[in-house]
């Protein structure tokens, strides 16, 4: 092999080991769930934009037509209300292994990052320092420097090993008394690799930090507990493994633990003790409703709630277990159709350190990408020449996989 | 009368005057295209939550199969991704009386108010205090708590006459050489009192200190031009006048002035100059997209949309001609059925201080909403003592307004 690892187990490379694959998994019927068309032909970027779960555009039009219109302002009272919170504790048990009362599903991931890092920051507010990775996703980077300058925090970045991402022993040369929180993401955006939430945390808790978890790419996919990790704050998107749709609400977690001590700055309405009683000062609620800000998007509610829902009734294991059977499976295409055309796996070959998606590097990345797409192939770009194949477990079939780096290898042959 | 002002013109208070009004009435057939079934009899909360255009319910199924199922991810490229300002722009010249490229659509009025207030507070770094009535609403007073904490600044509350609002006047006692920032309604939420955009903006202007206007109770109802009051700051919601649903979006205009110096704290990758290069450190949009922070929902912004088109389609001076002749009638009704049981108005009688919605102030006013509730009449409930009766100009009928006044007259009657 180019990159001078084992690969994976050989696959009989033709459509109909496939599809044979497709018949034999265990969560075949859960695709059907899902509203896909024939285009695109293999649909490989379900980790930026999740397909649309059936019982989710039924369900939006029932909130239109039996909620909105039916019974209007009243909803709010009747059933809208406790919105962020339910779906928030749904999630919780289904996703997270986590506890009710921690969770709150509202804004978008950014605005519950800024709210999630500044709430970190003044629990430790003696502290000068706060670490962030600079392969971290733009938005976790751009909101340390911003919080950073506010605060008047120095940043300490963190290199990590391009192919893999952030270890424990990484972060031991930047963690120190001054060192106040801690940023990360559990699953790499780029590479796809896994990152260890348990160990990392207990290493931050031991420098007396508070660690900040992004679950964009793992909430959904990786079967987690945040609270027997001991995790202070966890963010994550909600329109990826969810499939709650595009800019659905973002979740946000706030260890129990904390809730009584913890602040966040954009103090609006929905974060009062009393929501309506129009108080004269801020007061905010003192349950995990005291990270919310602004009226929550009902419609992104109940579209998180519908794809959660799938998830709780796949569970967890069985998604994870496929994640790394179509990765292995993913991989060894590669390896096979790929690698020999000059491309390199840019992913962990070890399933234990590898989430759902499986990157490929390869020259001329973006007009490979418009070539794919423009043969009914959907993968990401990722600058400057990444191919981000993305699986998701439940819509993403062998036979698309299959398909997908065939067309892939057919455009790297004709260069 | 009781507070010694006259009445309004006397109206023939039984239904058939109403339903005559309703006929006469040059936006009668703007109604039908709103989703209004048979109850509540009376929907007076329009300006808590508008009512659905039916050409919602259709387009966000549109979105939902055509656009997200069908196209997936492609759909961010082909048409998302400039929504936010798109929209933005279509709100400025429908809605806003302003230019295009200041305005995006995103985040909830609370987020956005969060970033405007920062955003003024960096414009004028020098200055100590901010400027905000005590009248104002809950989240505004909030953030102005929140924002002053945290930048060290001294707030200074004016007290409107509680009958009316914050005028020019008032200003005067609390503009001075330390002032930055004004945060001001332009319609107060509970008396409805229309406050002076252009007059107070001059005032601010003059102390050398910037004003941001929370525009909720007036987008959408309320002939305006941002641009030629010189405002510098503006944020609204979608969900009352504009009729987009819970918890839409809101909007943000900065004065295209304002634009190349403007910054705001939650930097996330909408607002970077190049959303997708995934660049080393945040460099922000060169224009108004640089207010964008986290992916924007795109269900929400296409209801904002077709709110705004119905809006556009009736033209606000006819919308506002309606507004000025629903509260006529409304108080008028008011002096003739509720005064003589004890209730008095809480909103102003002179047509041009007067928002969309009337307030009734009554004794145990809790109770009566209840009541009203109860019997399929739906206002809003202002601690302690008022009730909202909100006319949406668009939906809200005569015949409406004449049964829930006759129904409230009722209630008060039996005590």
């Amino acid at each position: 092999m180019a990159d001078g690892t084992p690969p994976c187990a050989p696959v009989a490379p033709d459509l109909a080991d496939a599809q044979q694959r497709d018949e034999a998994d265990p969560l075949r019927a859960f695709r059907d769930r899902f509203a896909i068309g024939p285009d695109p032909v293999a649909y490989l970027d379900g980790n930026s934009l999740g397909r649309p779960p059936r019982s989710t555009i039924v369900r939006l039009r029932e909130v239109l037509e039996s909620e909105w219109a039916a019974r209007l302002i009243l909803s709010w009272e009747e059933r809208w209300v406790d919105l962020p919170v339910q779906v928030g504790d749904q999630l919780a048990e289904a996703v997270l292994g986590s506890r009710p009362g921690q969770t709150v599903i509202a804004d978008s991931t950014t605005v519950n990052l800024f709210k999630a890092l500044h709430a970190a920051c003044r629990l430790r507010p003696q502290r000068t320092e706060i670490v962030v990775d600079d392969a971290n996703f733009p938005t976790d980077r751009y909101l340390v420097e911003s919080i950073a300058a506010d605060r008047g925090l120095t940043i300490r970045w963190l290199t990590p090993d391009p192919e893999s991402g952030v270890t424990a022993s990484d972060l031991h040369s930047v963690l120190g008394p001054e060192t106040g929180v801690v940023l990360l993401s559990h699953v790499d955006y780029r590479t796809g690799y896994v990152a260890d939430l348990s160990g990392i945390t207990t290493a931050v808790h031991q420098a007396g930090a508070v660690v900040v978890w992004d679950l964009c790419h793992s909430a959904g996919l990786v079967p987690m507990s945040l609270d027997a990790a001991d995790i202070d704050f966890a963010v994550g998107c909600s329109y990826k493994y969810l499939n709650a749709g595009p800019g659905a609400p973002a979740f946000l977690y706030v260890a129990a633990q904390h809730l009584p001590q913890v602040e966040q700055p954009i103090t609006g309405w929905f974060g009062a003790a009393d929501v309506f009683a129009m108080a004269p000062r801020y007061e905010p609620s003192p349950d995990i409703r005291r990270m919310l800000s602004g009226t929550p998007s009902v419609l992104g509610i109940v579209a998180v709630q519908e794809g959660m829902k799938i998830i709780a009734e796949a569970g967890l294991d069985r998604i994870r277990a496929k994640a790394v059977d179509l990765t292995e499976y993913t991989i060894a295409l590669a390896d096979e159709r790929l690698v020999p055309l000059g491309a390199s796996l840019a992913s962990p070959r070890a399933a234990a350190e590898r989430g759902g998606h499986v990157t490929i590097r390869c020259a001329g990345a973006e007009d490979v990408t418009r070539r794919l797409v423009a043969a009914g192939v959907v993968p990401d770009f990722r600058n400057p020449d990444l191919i981000r194949l993305g699986l998701s477990p439940l819509t993403t079939s062998y036979a698309e996989v299959w398909t997908g780096i065939d067309v892939f290898a057919g455009i790297l042959a004709t260069g």
